[in-house]
């Protein structure tokens, strides 16, 4: 058994990657760090966890915890992130980071987008991306991985065939995504508070969410051309969940069928990707629980043009499950080793 | 006070029609009339209205109901509808039609959308669409209201200010739209099941759903041109509420604060549109349990898009209250008379 | 027109009663107070109000506030309560209190539940408990009305049959009772954040809430003895809607049909209860959007026990809309005057 | 491996108790027998299954099935399920079944409370009800168990401590439980649909749920005398999660700490047990996803009264993982096998 710690365990994203390190069976966890429950037990914040992890939570002291571990799930806010990873990159730790802090090539646009500078621009050139069905040779031999953030997978796994294939204007992507309301994390905001969430639909940040930048440096880098697009982000009244339904036009005319035979040879070997059938529809909660990502794809004839609707769990496939899959094959693992069950549906 | 029938009146539509109505100062009804109900109670069938309204659902029968009301509202499924109208309309009642059987202009496009031959062309050809901040004037004078279906009031209300001021490429709309459960009417269906729905987000129909004609139609009669748009109704796990995300080309780049003006300006007389100030969002909540449309406008300068969010309360704006709206109109009263409140919020 | 204030406006029962009061016929707002968002616009806090109620928010000032209105209903704290009641009391004004500070008898028990001392004991003995359909006399020719708690008022008038007819052993008295979420309030807190209370049920307080002792005052002034009871509340993950299921052990047998003429006897002249028809379920959502309180009956032959089932609006019957029925029977109009509608049910 | 099959593969139950077999070391799934779906794969009916279990759903044909496995959880309803049981276990299969048909010893409370005659008497005497926790040494040489209904599971776990010890008036037990609706099972009906289930709670089958009868049978074998008590269900509009509050009345005084050292030491050797620490509140979301039970503990001094608050997931521990773990009894492997995780709490 590998030894491996989380740091930010208490947070959704760390809490769930957790949640699922209990059941892996290469990985024990050895320690688990928090900044706001130093000396409380994990199962005191998570008591579903009572009897299975009662890890007592730990302070961010390094020269205890990099003797715990040689590996570690970074799970801290973006900015705090940071450092925290160049120290463990430093001391020769494998990393998975949930964080934006080391997603993007472009140190620039990361530092705009975000608004803080980057202090590691060395450690952010080794950072691999962490999509591995789009990505994945790359993840083999590495020492730290940035895991994408959760619009970015579902948005890029759906557009991913189209632009490789060379099908759209790619001028003229548009997604518009939903999420359920734990992409707002574990915080007391009255916006958040059951009361205001339930029996709500809403838009926010229509056109200026941070995740539009790491979309666009991924797609243009599997299109080779810059690419621009519109994001647009709703809140939906659930846990979990997350759906991208994107729209393009099409160069020139494809059927359903033709589209459907793309995309499901483009995902041929990939075991967390299903293409629906035509005519099935994508449902989060098909996916909810698991590291599947459940793509449909449609013609639009009248207008000329495609639309793809693809979903994922926004804190499994968009964070912690992920995280494990990039955590498998940071160390030659089957990517599936732990993560391959089906969601609960109910 | 003007009596008044409500024909299919323990459907969704039908019963909230039926709430608001008694709560109006100039309506009293007389008739209820069911199919599958008859000699029950209305207060049978929905419990809330216990010691409200025990009127006793009866049979449609002409003989008697003609005698009953000087007008109806009349929320029975498209196809059904029809006949009843016509019925009605011969007998010189006043009637607003829920159903989509005397929205369309153009009767091949209602029978190729809805697969059914339209049998009474001529009353077709006098029906008014009832979406009055668009077509006030017509609905003075005229014996048939067709009120419009949810998606369309809420498309149309987002993109008319687009079209009439010439701002964008009308090859370029498309309508991301999402809507609560009660849409789907008061059936026992599967998919629709509390375990089924909740928690969970689904899009549905993909460029295939009906209401696409019906705004293509009205589009077109706003812009003078045909125009085809990109429609995709989305099903969010809570009762009421509706929300179009509508996304265009700009023709010439506008900054957010001109395009709020236009829209201010063009909304200025109507009670029932709020336009919301820039940085507010429009949240669906807002709007449930009234006849309010809210609506924000963004620009994505980075594309030079347009994005509109236009929220109604499904079966309010976009069902019963507008019909209380429309059926002010018709007898000249105020239109606010019995609809004026906010909804509830919490 | 009668001039009222609302102090206290922005909590979840200070905006409720904002929003009936703009639907009532006698009363006229003319000033909203609030400590959190002075300056602001109501509409700006709640903008299901914008264009509806656009008042601006105003600062506790008794100079200017005193002039502006000739009653007020008062939605404070506890604790916080008391002095502002007595200042407003002092200048003659008419009140409803939604919270606890005026509802007992023997302020000593108001003082070991609350754990505050009540500094206005002259008033406190002049103070009316506003639960109308037991107490209605008491209401015409009074200055001061103490809303009840929300769990009382459920409880009270699930047991007041049972008691005053001496039916039951005052000594087995159990009432579990389970509330909507609103019944927390408008509040930041993490136990009350979405992600925490969707498809979560719990029980809290247990043997411990506040609201016990109010029950057993007011249970004790109908039996003419001194009772206690065991209580126990639930939250359930919906926003409003509550229900006390109510179990006592019968004196001597009765028949379920009894039991009905029982209740029915008793509430026949009470519009906002509604015995069920033995068979009948009581649900909340019969009951949510108004002031009505929904009993059923039932006896339970094989351990010689009755269950009560008493369902209110927790926000209507339980603070809003009761505030309105005693703010109606303080001025001698209609106890139904701007609260006889029914619940919306969807 | 064992081969293992499941009858009635597509309601919840057998569904649930699938999904929990997919993960299982021990078993593996050979045969998916359904009435409804013959023909269509398992992942057509639940699609988050999709690449995991594309089983082929069979019909009851026992010439093919009872070659395929060397046991069987059967999923069917009361009734239906009798004779299939019986056919399988004369083939000398191992056999849990997850409906009623088994559960009682007393053969005619099974007859009036299901009312069904009871066919198999000689096996019916052979069934062994699989409530692990407290008849666990029965479980280890049978060779059919008859899993216990979710009411009783979670009202048995928390009323045995109290009967075994003798601290209660075994006349006075009331159980007021709760549900979420997966209880309700896979089905269409117009009270379970979304709209009708969501913001809404109610009792229903009140003092006349058939799972009375199962709990007083087993609480008298416990107790070695005859005992009745008032059972109240609710429903809550969440999927999964059941409560029972229950209360009684002491036969002597007991403190809260002595009454938890009584449950901490009841339950010490029960890993699927949880006692709360004094103060703790039981969540049902702590053990949704799970195979454990959460209990409080609680003493009303006042009323001289215990309340034992006890949470399970009612498709858990009510029905399929308390399925496996009573297969892993009844095959000698650890009863954790397969089912020690903690749920998703999220």
């Amino acid at each position: 058994m590998i030894s491996i710690g989380v740091i930010g365990a208490t947070g959704y994203a760390g809490y769930e990657t957790v949640r699922l390190l209990l059941g892996h069976s290469e990985f024990t966890i050895t320690t688990l760090i928090s900044k706001s429950f130093v000396g409380k037990k994990m199962s005191t914040i998570y008591p579903n966890l009572a009897g299975i992890c009662d890890l007592e939570l730990e302070e961010l002291n390094y020269d205890i915890i990099l003797k715990k571990a040689s590996c570690f799930i970074v799970a801290l806010p973006h900015g705090t992130s940071q450092d925290v990873i160049a120290t463990l990159f430093k001391a020769g730790k494998k990393i998975i980071d949930l964080s934006a802090d080391y997603r993007y090539d472009n140190q620039s646009i990361y530092e705009s987008t975000y608004d803080v500078p980057h202090k590691h621009e060395s450690i952010l050139k080794k950072a691999i991306y962490g999509l591995p069905e789009l990505f994945k040779e790359d993840l083999s031999d590495c020492q730290l991985v940035s895991n994408p953030g959760c619009y970015p997978t579902c948005s890029l796994l759906g557009l991913a065939p189209l632009i490789e294939n060379n099908l759209i204007d790619l001028t003229s992507i548009i997604i518009d995504a939903a999420s359920g309301v734990t992409g707002a994390g574990r915080k007391q905001d009255l916006m958040y508070q059951f009361n205001e969430c339930t029996e709500n639909f809403l838009a926010y940040k229509v056109a200026t969410h941070r995740h539009t930048t790491e979309i666009e440096e991924k797609t243009s880098l599997l299109a080779g051309k810059d690419i621009k697009v519109t994001f647009t982000p709703h809140l939906v009244p659930m846990k979990r969940g997350m759906m991208a339904t994107i729209y393009s036009s099409l160069l020139k005319p494809i059927t359903a069928e033709a589209l459907y035979k793309v995309y499901n040879n483009y995902y041929k070997n990939e075991y967390f990707v299903r293409v629906k059938e035509l005519g099935q529809m994508v449902n989060t909660k098909q996916v909810v629980g698991s590291n599947f990502t459940d793509i449909s794809v449609h013609v639009d004839k009248r207008t000329n043009r495609v639309i793809i609707v693809s979903a994922i769990d926004n804190i499994g496939k968009g964070a912690s499950s992920q995280a494990i899959q990039n955590l498998n094959l940071l160390y030659g693992f089957d990517e599936k080793t732990g993560i391959s069950h089906a969601g609960s549906y109910l």
